[in-house]
Parts: structure tokens; C-alpha cells; sequence
């Protein structure tokens, strides 16, 4: 593997002194990482260097043509005080899958994680110690053609940067409302809803705008054909327990196949919760929030990790779960993946991953 | 409104000397056209200065997240050495619909027309002279906001460049062969198929180079829902000529409203042709063709003007329309809309506009 270039800035950024105050994704730390790909070298030039803007040419086809996507994860301090990553491959991995359907290349999944691990050796300080904060890190890949074809790029690039975010819940869990969205449509099967390409989330974002102003915290999406079978929540999957059992909608290509799902999936399933993966309907949802079979429903994802969820609204009607209060499956999921995140439990798993 | 800025450059390009061998969207001209929005002052500082590349933070909302659209329009050299526009004002309105859509901000219509008529002022003399040849147009809106929240942005760049581009017919119109896509969906109703963003050229990308492998030179979208109503060809709208009558499929939200495609309406009902605009399945069209009721079939976009289809290939079944050969009606339409747009022909629709 090509060894990585370490460019040093002359001066550094001044440490956030409060960590309490950190907005999520508004400022970044002193270095990032990048890579470029030409289909002559391949992927190529890992670099460390401070960060800084990029030099874009106005025909460069990720403005025209949308040929970018991203992942997120984060960087936790445990408390022997070391730095801890939550399945990072895996993210990796699905850039690479992602960028297959983008018509983009594959990542040099190996080079990305070793440029990730090299940043974060350089950046640890920036990692905030405080309860529930973490370093968030984004990966991009766009790409370079500066020419307006509609052609998938022969360049690309790859970066890394990172931005030290606050506790998401400052005090405990607390229910959303979300609104079932019946207008607006996010993905069709056989589109790129499965994917984190930019794209998804500017198709997203009116709907999501609107939501807000009428009070709801995220919209949740039906499927583009019928109109009925739930698909996921803003930016989280969703998980609903039914009858004792949790239900979550299955990956068919719609919808995001989040690493936070499927660690829920696979914890659930330790701790002896039996787990459906199957279409659910709004009507179901309704139905059973009503009758009280439902007992409990969140959102999962990288941000919150787990997001409970007290109301639907859907064309002017409402409903509540559990009385819009929080959850106990919700609370111990939440708890036991924090837990392993934070190095502070057992992780049977494999994947809480020391530094 | 604000006057517009402008930087000479210090250095000129050299022009090409071959207009035949330009490559569509690849050289760009000398000088480009920008202007800013933020919400405290609106769009400003409209400015024209050297193509240059664009300094764009690494967490800018664009590559994250998708806010961008373009539009696609070309100015003409006539007969006596001016140029045109072709309803480029109309361009610019679609342009601030997609915005709207995209939880972008509308664009400043008026600067942004006398912004390109400014620029073509100092860039005439890259409109190749040469029949058939013309300047490619592509105005650019993009999100400027460094944020990682899944939020509209709060800034803008709204920028044109300009690339001189050959004929698009060297030796007259040819039918080309067309994959109908069985597999991948472009956009559903609900989603912003309708607008030019380029989320929605992403989408399309791995369908329409798995269709070039295979032969075919652009693949025919069907509906989100059924897969069974057509929707439009890769980068254009598409026509069919069945029983005399000129039928398209309908406006509905997946589908671009192409300005060539109303251009086109309205010149066959001007020449007493019958136009539809319906739904129409891949069954009627291969019906049709089979049967000969269908005598013409032809895409329609800024790029080609009129481009007539030879074949359909669906589900490994291939159709000829016209026995493969180009119909009088795509060429009728083509000779009088190109007529118009080179200010050889009288224009009643007040379409073309001489600067």
C-alpha cells in the first residue's frame, strides 16, 4: 500500500472549550485526509494535510451530475481515554456498494481505513472527553471530470474530515413527532434510495423543510408505489415492536441499509427479542399504535443511535405510542449499543474497534 | 438592479481552429458569469470574470447533499453574423421552479438573462461560424452553505459557463437504437424528476452505460409505478408519430418539461399536425410499431433538437419503427425549429431573441 503523505499546517485551530456547545457538522477539525483515482493509477496520493477548500472546476461533473456520496461514522473516547471506532469497514464497504450503483469505482477500502486511522492518530485531541460526545467523521467521494457529458467521471476524489459533536441527548432520551409524508416521494425500487448519494438527500429535503414548520421533527416515507408500506425516517431507519416482536421494513433496495440497523437487528436477536424484517403498512402502524400492540417504535442511526419516536401524524390524523412515552426496548437498546460504542461493555460482537 | 463586475483576464485562450472536431462540454470559453445569494442580501454581486476553478469547502452542502441544478441552452450565429438565444428566459423560469423543489431559493431571473447577454457580449467570438455549430450554455445553481446538517442551504452560486460545440449531425439526422430499461427507475411521481437536478442525472448514469455496452445509445425511462408508461429518453423527451397524431407522454412530476419539447408542440399544432399528450405503455409502442400505426418516433433536447429512434429494444425484444428509417414529420420539425433558432426562418412564436 502506497504510503500516506503527511502535509503539516503551520498553525493549528483553537480546541473547542465547550463541549456542550458543539453543533454537529458546523466546524471541523486541523487536518483531513484525501485520495484521488485516474483510471491509469488507481486509487493513489493518500495525503494527510490541513483542511482546506477544494479546487473545483466549474464543469466539474459532481455539480452537474450528482456523482457523489458519503458515510458517517464516529470516533469515541473510552474511558481509559484510548479512541474507538464502530465497525468502520463496514462503512467502507458500503461507499464501495454505493458507488457501484453511482456508476462511480469502487473505494480502496483498505487505504481508506488506514488514512482514517492515520488522521485520527494525528486529530485524537480533537475527540471531546465529556459523556456522549464523539468526533464525527465524514467521508466523501466525488468526482473530478471537469467536462459535461453525461458520462460517468473517469476521475475521482476521496476525502475524510472530521467535526467534534456534542451529546445528542443532553438529557436522556426523549420521544419525537414525526410526520408520514404523502406527497412528497424520496426512492422507487430499482432508483438509488439505498445509497448515501448526495442526491438522496436533496430529493428529501423539501419535505423535510415542510415537516418542521408544521412541527414534526422528520418526515417517514412510504414507498413509491403504493403509497402505504413504511420505508425509513428522514435520515434513520425505523423499527417498530409489535406484539413483543421488532418489526423493521426489509432492504429491497429503497431504502438505506443502515450499520446502526443492522446492529439493533443483531442485538435485539442476542438479547432473545425475536426480529421481523417485512413490509409494514401505515395503516398497520395506525392500527396497531391505536390497539396498543404496539408498544413501542424508533428511529435508528448514526446521530442519535437510537430515536423514539411518541407520535405519527398522517393526512391529519394522529396517533401515539405507548402514550408518547418512551419505550424500555428503545432505552436498553440504546443503552447496551452506547455501551459498546464507548468501550464501556463487553462487545461480543467485534465491533467496537480500539485505536 | 446591480450593475455587473468586471475582471479582464491577463491572458486570452487561443480560439479553436477546428469547429468540426469540438467536443461538446469540454473547452470552455474565457470568461464566466457569477453571482452570490446569502438571505441577508439576496443574490448579488453578479460578476463576470475568468474561468477558473471555484474554491469549494470540503463540508460544502453541494457534494454532501445534492443542492444543484443546471440548465442547458445554446446561442446561435445567424446568417448575417449576430446572435441568438433561444427562449432563454424560459430556461431561467424552469430553472427557479427546480429550485423551489429542491428547497433552494428562486433564482434572480432578470440578472441572471442580463448577466449572460453581458457575457456573450465579451465572449461572440467563441460562437463557431460553421452550420450547424453553436455556443453551449450551461447555467449552474449550487448550495455554498459548509454545514454537515441535512439542511437547505442558506447560500448560493449561481454561475454560467460556456463551451463551443460542433454539428450535432455531421451527416444528417440518423435514427439511433434505444434500450428500454427494465431494471432501474430514474424518478417517480413525488420525486424532482421534473427539474434538472443533478441527483437525477446520477440516477441514470449506470443505466445508460450498461445500455452504450450493449449498443444501444440512450435508454428509454418507464414508470416508477407500473414499469409500464413511458416516461423520457435519457437526456430528452420523446415523441411518437401514431395514426398521423404527434403523441408524448403527459407532464406529471417525473418527467423534465424540455423547452424543446413545448417548442415542438407547439410548431406540429402550428403546421396542423394533432398532438396528444397522454400516457402511453411499452405495449402500445411496440404494438404500434409492429403493426405500422406508429410511423415516427423521435427524442427531443436542447443537444440533438430532434433525434429520430430506429429501434426499441425491451426485454430482449427489439422493434423497428418506419423499418428503421427516419420519418418526414422529425424532419419537418427539426428543418423549421433549427430554421428559427439560427434566425433563417420567420419566427411567430417569438422564440428567438437577437441580442
Amino acid at each position: 500500500m502506497e504510503k500516506i503523505k503527511i502535509i503539516r499546517a503551520t498553525a493549528l485551530k483553537e480546541k473547542p472549550k465547550d463541549e456542550s456547545a458543539l453543533v454537529f457538522g458546523k466546524s471541523f477539525t486541523d487536518y483531513m485526509f484525501t485520495m484521488e483515482f485516474s483510471s491509469a493509477k488507481g486509487w493513489h496520493s493518500p495525503t494527510i494535510k490541513p483542511y482546506a477548500p477544494l479546487s473545483i472546476d466549474p464543469a466539474n461533473l459532481t455539480l452537474h451530475y450528482g456523482q457523489s456520496l458519503f458515510e458517517g461514522m464516529k470516533a469515541y473516547r473510552d474511558a481509559e481515554g484510548g479512541v474507538r471506532l464502530f465497525r468502520p469497514a463496514d462503512n467502507f464497504a458500503r461507499m464501495s456498494i454505493g458507488a457501484q450503483r453511482l456508476a462511480m469505482v469502487p473505494l480502496d477500502e483498505e487505504m481508506a481505513l488506514a488514512g482514517l486511522k492515520a488522521l485520527l492518530e494525528i486529530e485524537k485531541d480533537w475527540i471531546p472527553r465529556s459523556p456522549g460526545t464523539s468526533l464525527y467523521i465524514r467521508p466523501t467521494m466525488m468526482a473530478m471530470d471537469a467536462f459535461l457529458g453525461v458520462h460517468a467521471s473517469d476521475s475521482y476524489l476521496f476525502f475524510i474530515i472530521l467535526s467534534p459533536v456534542a451529546a445528542y441527548y443532553k438529557e436522556g432520551l426523549k420521544p419525537v413527532k414525526i410526520y408520514v409524508e404523502d406527497e412528497y416521494v424520496r426512492a422507487a425500487r430499482g432508483g438509488i434510495g439505498y445509497t448515501k448519494a448526495a442526491a438522496n438527500y436533496v430529493a428529501s429535503m423539501l419535505a423535510g423543510s415542510q415537516a418542521e414548520k408544521r412541527g414534526y421533527s422528520q418526515v417517514l416515507w412510504l414507498d413509491a408505489v403504493e403509497r402505504k408500506y413504511i420505508e425509513e425516517v428522514g435520515a434513520m431507519n425505523i423499527f417498530f415492536v409489535i406484539g413483543g416482536k421488532l418489526v423493521t421494513p426489509p432492504l429491497r433496495g429503497s431504502i438505506l441499509a443502515g450499520i446502526t440497523r443492522n446492529s439493533v437487528i443483531q442485538l435485539a436477536k442476542a438479547k432473545g427479542l425475536e426480529v421481523e424484517e417485512r413490509p409494514i403498512s401505515i395503516d398497520e402502524v395506525f392500527e396497531a399504535a391505536q390497539s396498543g400492540a404496539m408498544s413501542e417504535a424508533f428511529g435508528s442511526g448514526t446521530a442519535a443511535v437510537i430515536s423514539p419516536v411518541g407520535h405519527f401524524s398522517w393526512k391529519g390524523e394522529e396517533v401515539a405510542v405507548n402514550g408518547g412515552k418512551m419505550g424500555k426496548i428503545a432505552q436498553d437498546l440504546y443503552d447496551s449499543l452506547t455501551a459498546i460504542q464507548y468501550g464501556r461493555a463487553a462487545d461480543p460482537f467485534g465491533w467496537s474497534i480500539k485505536l
